[in-house]
């Protein structure tokens, strides 16, 4: 290669997204010293714009606090081009003299570079890295990203558990998680005891059914005085639709210009209290909507994440240099490891839990599920039960 | 002494009311070899119906664990005892053969200590030792509680700050405090540079206006492209109405069954949110909710804050030998001690933040508190700010 790389980075950021950025300026100065590399701004908008950044003389020390730094270095998008888009993306390449473009997202990101790789026929390797808190990503034991939100959120439940201990009542976390319960699940990961938080979880792989939530809350209540509840934004019912669509009045809904019914944390923890203000009056009860926190938090970041991101960034470099691919980590049973795939394999699709991590008749996560979390997060605060 | 300490813990849990008393605990072990040590369940409650634990048997090994555990190890209370139910406390205390009682917690607490120790004409020593995630303690210069909560805060908006630098558009971070800013403050205590988050600091300490805020959030986004509030769940209009009163129909309003509106940071944020979708239609926004977690989060905990807890739970014990007193930490301008003053000059007061700490023309903290949070706070993360 003699040309230029061009990096960005797309979709919603996470703590390590910078860490699989530097990873790649890491690989490319090591591997093609003197090569030219530029950042695309805001995701594959600085390709298209001409909003580029030359990342060549960035120094050692700011490379690694860039890597420790949560967020985007590059800023991101949420845009999601189409073919028009991809060629004038593919315009920029060209204008740039790119030989490879890494572009570090999602699976909308890998459909991205699916589109740009078919369109421009091998000119430029268009390598996607893997990224995302929602855990995702096919092909992917655990994306980047990931691990570092999931211990937010265990310590979130592992804390909420002790405190709804000191002072009895119903808690229930809000996590973002449209699609996939990876994230609401990992409450779990540090549960304390048999009768530990959360002692309901409800991910949007299962169907909510109101009245049986209400049910089990009153049993977890008149069983142990208290009922910690893990719930996903992306929960809907058995026909679909939104929880918020299913409580609220019609004329209340937020609507956005189109009349869609604009979801939020907010909107979920709202009628989940509702519901209980409604079934279980005279219970205290409180809702949080974690909402960004466990994504960027500035306190909380996990090393095995750092590394593994910091490793999927390397490693996309060594891909570019056979082609266009998707890197993915994969377990083997004992370590993890970026391996490249196809962009098809990855791009636009969309990993649900798989079914045996729930329970089939509650709303708990399985052995399996917890043998998995506990793979990822081996760190268990050793805190001391209350006195009873 | 020759009889027995008793100890409680009551109020809103934190992430260190337990090295309090584990302060305490290795105080009277020290100071009074083999005196009866009892722990009253859930606050005074304990005392009320019997409910003691001894724990004068707890290892040293779980000593330590129960320091560093979160929430409660007692249970706790948000029970407010009037002179009725004060005589029962006292009852158990003599039934007990009570010298002393260490009640751990906020003004509330602070003044039910102040009551008892009237009733029973100090007969028992009585010694409030402070606790409150809200710093609203009078003669403390900080509570313990406080720091970690705020440390919480700040790493919350230190990363948001960066995420929606990312993707650009309006958050809203809730932060708890009814009556109180400084915990709403700290969100920024780990500011990056001059145009960092949070760009707008709405507290109870001054009357919210919508108009305003909406004009504000513009003005910023236009000169920034973003905009990060932080927000207390106690601000109110200059009515003194809160907020969701303000902006949500009456029949709408949740209401307790003696019909006083329920005010919960969910609702806030649901408030805010409306105002924003229907004052600044089109742009992004994203409303979250922290509610408990600064006060229990397991993976959040500040040693200063530890260590202080640790000695003001060490300290009311020597404050016991000489009577009934509340200790305070107070700062004489190079460290932070414990000291003992009268539990009237605490009891049922709240501090709230000096004027002084926000501009007089700006919804924003000033450098008067700018510092203060700096001196709590130094371990601001060295991040890179993005590339522009």
């Amino acid at each position: 290669m003699s040309g230029t790389f061009v990096i960005a980075q797309g979709g919603g950021p996470t703590a390590v997204i910078n860490q699989t950025l530097a990873g790649a300026l890491t690989a490319i100065r090591g591997r093609h010293p003197g090569i030219r590399i530029l950042g695309s701004r805001h995701g594959v908008r600085g390709l298209r714009d001409g909003d580029l950044v030359d990342l060549a003389d960035l120094s050692e020390s700011d490379l690694a606090r860039l890597a420790r730094t949560p967020g985007a270095a590059l800023g991101s998008t949420r845009d999601k081009p189409d073919a028009r888009y991809c060629e004038l993306v593919l315009k920029g390449l060209r204008a740039a003299g790119a030989d490879a473009f890494i572009y570090i997202g999602g699976n909308d990101t890998a459909e991205t570079q699916r589109i740009i790789s078919e369109a421009c026929g091998g000119a430029v390797a268009c390598v996607h890295a893997p990224k995302t808190i929602d855990n995702d990503l096919v092909e992917n034991d655990h994306t980047p990203g990931f691990i570092t939100a999931a211990e937010f959120v265990a310590g979130a439940f592992a804390g909420a558990d002790l405190d709804f201990r000191s002072l009895p009542g119903v808690y229930v976390g809000i996590v973002m998680g449209r699609h996939a319960g990876f994230l609401t699940a990992a409450s779990a990961a540090w549960r304390m005891d048999l009768e530990g938080a959360p002692h309901l979880v409800y991910v949007p792989e299962r169907a909510f059914d109101r009245k049986r939530f209400v049910e089990s809350v009153r049993a977890v209540l008149s069983r142990r005085k208290r009922c910690i509840v893990a719930m996903s934004e992306g929960v809907s019912d058995k026909e679909g639709r939104s929880l918020v669509e299913g409580l609220v009045a019609p004329e209340l809904l937020e609507r956005d210009p189109h009349g869609n019914v604009r979801l939020s944390g907010t909107d979920l923890g709202q009628a989940v209290e509702r519901i209980l203000a409604e079934d279980l009056p005279n219970v205290r009860a409180r809702v949080d909507t974690f909402g960004y926190l466990p994504r960027c938090h500035a306190g909380i970041c996990n090393e095995t994440d750092r590394s593994e991101a910091f490793d999927a960034g390397a490693f996309a470099v060594q891909a570019a240099e056979e082609g266009s691919f998707s890197v993915a980590l994969q377990y083997d049973g004992k370590v993890t490891r970026p391996v490249a795939v196809s962009l098809s394999a990855v791009a636009g699709k969309t990993r649900h839990m798989p079914e045996d991590f729930l329970l089939p008749d509650e709303d708990q996560i399985s052995e399996a599920c917890a043998a998995y979390l506990s793979r990822l997060l081996p760190g268990k605060p050793a805190f001391l039960p209350p006195f009873a």
